[in-house]
């Protein structure tokens, strides 16, 4: 199957497209999972959330930077992250935000993308800022691995504008990535999708209209301000086709209200297993 | 001392700019580097090229997909790689490319810079697609830890035209993230640099105006056909503030002519030491 089917059947088996995102960060670990060294305790917390979302939702999205903080231990923890995501029958998407010239980008996503790989991952966030020559390589072994990619298109960010809202001949810079990806989607059936921000409804509307095929990683949703109505025209027609992305709304839910009252601590997997519900009925409430 | 002191002082002891790049490739690895384990071999090979190197250069600066690809042993081979490099007395620059919004990116910056860091690495090189909120961590963590950010400004590869080539108002878009790197290197007495590839040689001329501050990273020299007449504009009027990158020209001397026939393989380590100086040479006719 290719990551697009593979995506499409696992939005529809689990019946919603949470992303669950596993940024793990020191100041925030329940106290149970703080053990001494720093990599293992990352690995402890994120195992614990992959049991917690496993039977709920279609995919995880590790990143990267937090582990790489911590040297190749945290790398050692990234991988068996993935490793235990993948038994528990969850697509994993590698956010590293790689790009590099061609050789380069071949051994970034030869190392990453596939099962056979060093790293496991079933898709990859690409960075577009060294042209297609740059990402050529990327789709190439997403295609052989039936893994995917996804290009930042829009991102959450304000100061994303500085570059992707530059219009040439009056369109965005955004917007010409867009279409850029869209060609790769269609020549693939999918394995390149884009990343769009839940932080900017209207561009996402327009996005999906600019990218019939391409599958979108829609991260901002939550603690940055993305709502199930900002995202809901982020699908294809049939419901699959996008991923939304919660990272600490759902893992650190017990630091926030009104998980922390609720279910303080003590019981954070509780107060996890509560938040990634909400989102779930917060998306069907919307999006049917 | 900040970074760009440290990179001037480190150009004017060795008498030039030459930057190696440290970029292992399993297939044109000398036999006896050619270890059970593709990781180890990579450090065997690296710590070699830096014992050749080291008395005669100011940097290296390995590139951390190809450690990556061979998942946490290769990172494990990379961060020895590193220290190595820095016993020996070189700067290095950690090669990543990476991006990322705001705590992300600051989680990047805080594990790759600084010696206090767990990667422990001099500078790193950036891509700007997310903007400047996405720069701004790196640029913090930079300056505090006497460390350096090289950001992408007009990579030598033919596809970056793609972006970096649009015009916005007459003005290509590289030229603008020029101008925002040359003002964060006012602003940081040097510790924000850009990348700029030897093989634009026209641009290169173009963008030392545009970033008359900015320490330039120049990739593109040797194998991709830059020569020492197309960066002798890359510097500063003493003479420093550019590195000028040669990674499969050096490391892999031995596979290619002249210094194929001239050593063989059993000589790698000469044929590297050759190459090294010849480069050296023409940086000198060139630019005295």
């Amino acid at each position: 199957m290719t990551f697009s089917q593979l995506l499409s059947e696992a939005i529809r088996k689990k019946g919603n497209p949470v992303l669950v995102g596993l940024d793990p960060r020191w100041e925030s670990l329940p106290t149970a999972c703080r053990l001494d060294n720093v990599a293992d305790a990352f690995e402890r917390f994120c195992t614990a959330i992959i049991d917690i979302v496993a039977p709920l939702v279609p995919a995880v999205k590790p990143q990267a930077a937090f582990f790489e903080q911590y040297g190749p231990d945290g790398m050692i923890a990234l991988r068996n992250v993935i490793r235990y995501a993948k038994q528990k029958g969850l697509l994993v998407i590698f956010d590293g935000k790689r790009n590099d010239i061609g050789s380069t980008a071949e051994a970034y996503a030869a190392g990453i993308l596939g099962t056979e790989s060093a790293w496991g991952a079933d898709a990859l966030t690409v960075s577009p800022y060294l042209g297609d020559d740059s990402i050529e390589p990327f789709v190439k072994t997403a295609v052989e691995r039936n893994a995917g990619i996804f290009v930042l298109v829009k991102t959450s960010n304000v100061g994303g504008k500085m570059l992707q809202d530059l219009e040439v001949d009056g369109k965005p810079i955004y917007r010409r990535v867009a279409e850029y990806v869209e060609q790769l989607a269609q020549q693939t059936s999918g394995s390149v999708g884009a990343v769009v921000g839940a932080t900017w409804a209207e561009q996402l509307t327009e996005l999906r209209q600019v990218m019939p095929s391409a599958p979108l990683l829609v991260p901002g949703y939550g603690a940055q301000g993305g709502t199930a109505q900002d995202v809901a025209k982020a699908f294809y027609p049939d419901g699959t086709g996008a991923l939304i992305n919660n990272s600490r709304g759902i893992i650190f839910a017990h630091t926030k209200e009104p998980f922390k009252s609720r279910f303080g601590e003590a019981h954070w997997q509780d107060a996890t297993e509560a938040a990634t519900k909400q989102m779930i009925g917060e998306l069907h409430s919307e999006i049917g």
